[in-house]
């Protein structure tokens, strides 16, 4: 077992790391930027060393500084969170030139899931659902509707120059095909001088869910369910659950074996996770992989009582797994608590806590790095704490997760705890029948 | 159910029963002193009523300003919490005669058990083995020999006045009978002026291990397994555990049906615990039984995912149990943490918290009433917090713990933190293997 870990990361995360390491009597260096030198992350590591000013590029993101830091304090692996260097492939291949361990993937494996497309072709080989299309341009009407056929509509063409919704088309029927070819021609051309289409399978009412994966040195790979994380604002994830009120054990096996297929095909080791969107009637289509630890894991441990910091280091290593499947025995729900103002497009909100009191009790789990009389550095992503609650039904996690926020005070700065407490008592998102689109017509106003 | 509970009691109890009428849509109503104006309980209240000056006479045990605070916010049940009024037959029945739910047992219920020698007997007539000994005075060396056959040897022979050892004696065979009996009258003699002996079955290396149980108005009665509370320091408890690590799960069974059985031959209703002493051999006896709940109930939640207060708001508003028993899913343990010097005999130390950061992650749970910048009034009972760590096994209970109790940070008081700590890293507790004698020979000078 590793004797030293370094953590090339800050905030909750980086203190999460800590937590399991010091359970394991693993010693610990932090690595801190000039902003982060009140953080606990430096408070409860057995060494820290600065590595810069508060710029990331010359700290979190400096290889060369990371690197200097582990070899100075003789650290055997580095633990690299999430965002940062966690996707890095250089990084982690500079990391095994140095003979220190990356805790995470191999750079072969970053880089197979890096690109988009080559990840899409690398999944549908492996034979992982993943959205059909016209794989590159469409080149007459004819073909569009000959695709379309295939894949059974509705249907989406899209410009290949675009974005913002301009030069994109969903068609329901082929009668309807025609029109939407010429008129989204028209509208790409014209916004984007360029007036190339393209056809994707238009997935309905979709959900986020994601397959958490564990993968060990020889070859084993398992599952531990899902989680949902359709509640988004502008593809960021503010709440997320297990198990998700729409997938049923039969589509939870059938998802899980998809993603160890996908993880088993790139020879994946470590902690994983394979984003699916759901569409309403149950299809799943591979998204992409991400090949760290997420942000959302904790809900997946109160479901299984895993540690999954604690699986990650022993794949890391080399402890063999059992390749046993997991399925939730709890219901488990986050809210990611951001230093930001929801009432006013979530402008962040930087300064200092002035009081602070985190709730507590049955079925309460808080991981935060901020304390009272802490100062919120504003160079840096604004999530201050996961509040991450469980029970034994989906109503008991809503009501029990509405109790805990509302018993979290926060003074001095704006947080997203209000927009928090009004979902857990929408009547939408109680039912469990919302898609990725829930946040668009939210009304944050009335906070 | 309930519209609205008042809550006669103070501190962690009190705010944990205000989470969970929260999660149950239950309004709620705290009572405090004037000394506990600023704590937690009465701020997360929904209502907050004064009732008298930090004299506990004058008010969290005074029985009229209670019942007029519960008369004047219209509340139609009071929980009594752990303490205080909660094992009062006068004020259950008060309440009673006042037509408002008093959530614990009824003033016959309370009666039942509240006296050792009715408890006892009620016990042994139920068939739940008690400690066996003379019932009453010996009258005769020859008698207490006859006796000690039947029970077995080792026996103990006790003065009927006495305390403190004196007139005590640990007999371990028939020879050493006379001897030890013409001491102790001696002893007892001198020391009380009264040399009235009697005799019990010595009970050899004991563990207090007692059963939770839950009772509904219907006579279903389940139990949820045992906690080990063999770690005390003068009969106060300091740590608990669950599963205890010397109960097999036939003994746990066995037990389990013995408290069910006791509980049912006083019609229990409501949750409730009875206390059994284990014996090296695996023998156990009943102690007591405590008709209400307990300050260590949350490793018992921890264990088998229930909310016990819950479950007793259920049961008291008429809602029927399963029936079912429930067994140990997990490992969990709890350490007290008190306003106390341990250094310097568990002296109290109250005051002002001046920085409080409490333990978080995976597998923690914090029921506390204290924020940076309380003040711990003088007047009340020092525990300030519950720390309960979960786990897939006792070592990793115990390595969270201990890390833990490390993130834990109070200054401006003393703690028992650091006691704990020591007491994570002891050889003998590690093994599992010791009495409630354990804390006798620990060594709180080195801490």
């Amino acid at each position: 077992m590793f004797k030293k870990i370094l953590i090339a990361n800050r905030g909750e995360i980086a203190l999460r790391i800590i937590r399991t390491c010091r359970e394991m009597g693993i010693k610990t260096v932090a690595v801190y930027s000039t902003a982060d030198r009140d953080s606990l992350h430096v408070r409860f590591a057995d060494e820290a060393v600065c590595i810069g000013p508060p710029v990331s590029k010359q700290s979190y993101l400096s290889i060369p500084s990371i690197i200097s830091a582990a070899e100075v304090t003789g650290a055997d692996a580095i633990h690299p969170g999430y965002g940062f260097l966690s996707e890095n492939a250089e990084f982690s291949q500079i990391c095994a030139d140095y003979g220190i361990k990356f805790i995470g993937a191999t750079a072969d494996q970053i880089n197979s899931m890096g690109d988009k497309a080559t990840a899409k072709a690398t999944m549908k080989l492996a034979g992982v659902p993943v959205i059909p299309g016209s794989e590159g341009l469409l080149e007459s009407i004819e073909q569009g509707k000959k695709l379309s056929a295939e894949m059974g509509y509705p249907v989406i063409i899209k410009a290949t120059a675009g974005g913002g919704g301009r030069g994109m088309r969903i068609i329901r029927s082929e009668s309807d095909f025609e029109k939407a070819w010429n008129d989204a021609r028209t509208e790409a051309g014209a916004a984007f001088g360029n007036d190339g289409l393209y056809l994707e399978k238009f997935v309905e009412e979709p959900r986020h869910i994601e397959i958490q994966i564990v993968g060990d040195q020889f070859g084993k790979v398992c599952h531990l369910s899902e989680r949902d994380c359709s509640i988004q604002r502008r593809h960021q994830k503010l709440v997320e659950e297990t198990p998700s009120p729409i997938i049923s054990p039969e589509l939870r096996e059938e998802m899980g074996q998809a993603a160890i297929k996908g993880a088993q095909a790139i020879g994946y080791e470590g902690a994983g996770t394979v984003e699916f969107l759901v569409d309403k009637h149950g299809k799943f289509y591979f998204m992409e992989m991400n090949t760290r630890i997420q942000v959302e894991h904790p809900i997946t441990e109160e479901v299984t009582d895993f540690d999954l910091i604690k699986e990650q280091i022993k794949v890391a290593a080399g402890v063999e797994i059992s390749g046993r499947n997991y399925t939730p025995k709890l219901y488990a729900m986050e809210c990611r608590i951001n230093a930001e103002d929801p009432a006013n497009g979530f402008r962040p909100s930087p300064g200092k806590i002035t009081v602070l009191h985190m709730p507590g009790g049955h079925g309460v789990r808080v991981d935060s790095h901020v304390y009272t009389g802490y100062t919120i550095p504003p160079n840096y992503d604004s999530m201050i704490a996961k509040l991450i609650v469980s029970g034994q039904s989906r109503e008991e996690v809503i009501t029990r997760m509405k109790r805990a926020l509302q018993e979290f005070v926060i003074e001095g700065i704006k947080t997203t705890i209000p927009f928090h407490i009004k979902l857990m008592d929408d009547p939408g998102f109680k039912s469990g029948h919302f898609t990725t689109a829930f946040l668009e017509t939210f009304d944050f106003s009335k906070l």
